[in-house]
């Protein structure tokens, strides 16, 4: 996501230290207490602006969400709408997916999201992607047995990579679809990446992948 | 595939032993005497009309190929070609998918192919489809360590499935197109339903999933 360079933007990440803490590693195994209640904690890992997980928020407040985000210059459009909303059950993490297990204690975290990663379409750049095995390794780290990884995406390459390499890595996929807005899945909540290539006529990918207890 | 009935198909398979076994058991554990050199078996369940196996084996004479299809009516069009092209490296089993163990023994085939298999749409049809459990127990049951099945189609729904039931059966997949005509694959050869759907426009899924050997 390429935007324009705000300074100004960690300044105000500081400003708010109730809505993006300061130090994360600090709340390792103690997420819960950051939130009005205690209830499963699900995480999005790359939120860009934060419209898939405020919107969410919104529908089921019976889950605490985590934006977790690496752009100082894009938590900002995340934070302005928190600041506006104020919703009990977000929570912002300014930090990289693959340090999750320095953020979350293992099993923490009871779902994890990732909507229209950086595709990172050369090879030479496959490590990047955020499906790729040391993520997932981090992913499986922070999530229970049997842990879930929800994706979806408008990018065929990134999408047949990721059917190939979290299959690889021994995680299975509980359902899949390959055209999601022409599909009965209900309570789709979309993305600014999803509404912008739907709309262009692009398909949108998805797959619910499962980690395996006994690999 | 619907086709007239005909009566004097069985008549014309008994007529040609030495390409449609008359008993196929017979030859479990004991194919490589049915060809001409001894090299790899692959097998394609559900050959139809057979213009995949044929092309395959003129294309790769280092291969031996049977055709197993359970339909007399459609056999006769395999076998049809088989009388005119007369290749050393071609075998026609007449048979179900779900009895290949016992045709064949354990490891006796290299590579499994399934193409365009019918897609039985309904929940309660489930278990008839070609790549669920109980075809994928046969499969892995008559495959070497670590064996492969090759799997291409039009249809979406199928796909999807399969995707899902051969990752939870525990096969990963090594490689996975989701637009195989407009991908840079080399030495596709084409079937009768892929001529067919894809000059309608259609997708053509491919899959290249592979049997864990420690499960
Ligand atoms: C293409 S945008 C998609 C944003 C949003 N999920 C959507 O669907 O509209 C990908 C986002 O992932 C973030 N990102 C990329 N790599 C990351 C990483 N290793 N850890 C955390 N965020 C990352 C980028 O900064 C960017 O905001
Ligand atoms: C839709 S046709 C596809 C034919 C061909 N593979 C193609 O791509 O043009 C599916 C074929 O699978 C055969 N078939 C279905 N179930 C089978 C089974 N259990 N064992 C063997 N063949 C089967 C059908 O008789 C039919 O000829």
């Amino acid at each position: 996501m390429r935007l324009r360079n705000k300074p100004w933007a960690q300044d105000k990440l500081n400003e708010y230290p109730q809505y993006v803490p300061t130090d994360p590693t600090k709340y390792k195994g103690k997420w819960q207490s950051r939130f009005e209640k205690e209830q499963p904690i699900h995480i999005e890992v790359g939120s860009g602006k934060g419209q898939f997980i405020m919107n969410m928020a919104k529908a089921h407040p019976e889950i605490n969400y985590i934006a977790v985000e690496i752009q100082t210059s894009v938590i900002v459009s995340i934070l302005e709408k928190q600041i506006e909303e104020a919703l009990p059950n977000v929570q912002i993490l300014h930090g990289d997916g693959s340090d999750l297990s320095e953020y979350f204690a293992p099993a923490e975290i009871s779902l994890l999201y990732l909507n229209f990663s950086d595709p990172w379409p050369k090879t030479r750049h496959a490590k990047r992607r955020l499906t790729s095995p040391l993520f997932l390794k981090q992913y499986e780290g922070i999530l229970p047995e049997n842990g879930e990884v929800h994706f979806k995406t408008d990018n065929q390459g990134l999408f047949e990579h990721s059917l190939e390499s979290m299959s690889e890595y021994g995680m299975y996929f509980k359902q899949v679809w390959l055209d999601l807005h022409k599909s009965d899945f209900e309570g789709n909540v979309m993305t600014e990446y999803e509404e912008k290539f739907s709309s262009r006529g692009n398909r949108i990918y998805r797959l619910e992948a499962v980690f395996r207890s006994n690999k």
